[in-house]
């Protein structure tokens, strides 16, 4: 069984759409989405949403997870970070975690199947 | 300290109710659940929710979250397979992780046993 | 690169500004806030929530994901802990991660610095 590797992507609700084409791009397409609140790393700075000046730091963002085996990590951050990067605060932050197994519960396949094959 | 496990499912709302009752049945009683939008490997195919069909992939699922030690995850997987499997694309997805440590903040209990002893 | 963990924490949504307070005392600024529903080791005990008692348990929670390298798990456990225990059922849980990987997008900075520094 190759390695499986969860990305989690936090980033600006508003940048949803590119980063799920830019993820489909490079042949990742199963990924599931969260509305998050959150906070980051502002040591006193604030962060703008819609117009508005978030000084407290709990501002809503979209949270990405994709578990992956086939494309590489190194190329889903690449892709992510170009698709998300503004360089102005809170453009997000990028978690990578292990993956011990995963099925796909319509044919009960496990392992990195479970993510790679479409047996429909 | 046994190994502790967080299995993730990611399925139809619809099957939550059946989901719940059923690792209810196998001991797990913990259980986090979130409304999540999700997209799986559909190349081209659609899914169909509430009557409408999706086409570009971001459909409301619900994800469930179970940490567990004493149940078997092999256990936990066959149930929940057995719960939520129609054949039908858009069954969902589980992914196994591992989990480092564990609190039940009412009593400061760590490790396995947060998870498992109930001291109420 | 330093070890990097990610500490989950699933308790009641009264206790949320308490805890983001306690946590940035302690020097951990970053932090991802989800609403979910949950369901703990009741055996047939009820939770009280916004004065209705709940049976079946499924009860509004708050989830709170915070990424750390810097400040050491225990402290951070600790520091929930204290923040966050009433002694009453359905205080919460705590889940500790490892993490294989992380990145600031603003800068594409990779591993713990991603987390601790802040070059803005
Ligand atoms: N250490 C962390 N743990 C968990 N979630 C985090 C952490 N840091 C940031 N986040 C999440 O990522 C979102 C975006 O973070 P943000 O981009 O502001 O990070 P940052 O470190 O402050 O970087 P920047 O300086 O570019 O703003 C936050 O709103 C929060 O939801
Ligand atoms: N690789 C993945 N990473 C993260 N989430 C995923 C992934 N694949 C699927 N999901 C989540 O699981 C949900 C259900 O996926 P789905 O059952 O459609 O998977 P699938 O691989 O397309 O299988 P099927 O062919 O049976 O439809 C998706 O809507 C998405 O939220
Ligand atoms: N094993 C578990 N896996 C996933 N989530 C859990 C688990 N146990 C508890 N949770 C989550 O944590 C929330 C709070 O749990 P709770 O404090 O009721 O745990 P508990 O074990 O029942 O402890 P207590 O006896 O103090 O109530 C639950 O509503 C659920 O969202
Ligand atoms: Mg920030
Ligand atoms: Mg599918
Ligand atoms: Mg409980």
């Amino acid at each position: 069984m190759r390695k499986i590797t969860k990305v989690e992507i936090i980033t600006r609700a508003s940048k949803l759409e590119d980063l799920k084409e830019a993820l489909n791009a490079i042949g990742v397409q199963g990924m599931t989405v969260s509305q998050v609140y959150g906070c980051g790393l502002q040591k006193g700075q604030t962060e703008v949403y819609r117009g508005r000046q978030y000084a407290v730091n709990l501002v809503p963002k979209v949270k990405i997870e994709t578990v992956i085996c086939e494309v590489p990590v190194e190329k889903v951050l690449e892709t992510a970070r170009k698709a998300l990067q503004t360089g102005h605060i809170g453009d997000g932050k990028i978690f990578v975690y292990d993956v011990e197994n995963a099925m796909r519960i319509r044919t009960g396949t496990m392992g990195d199947k479970a993510i790679t094959d479409d047996e429909a």
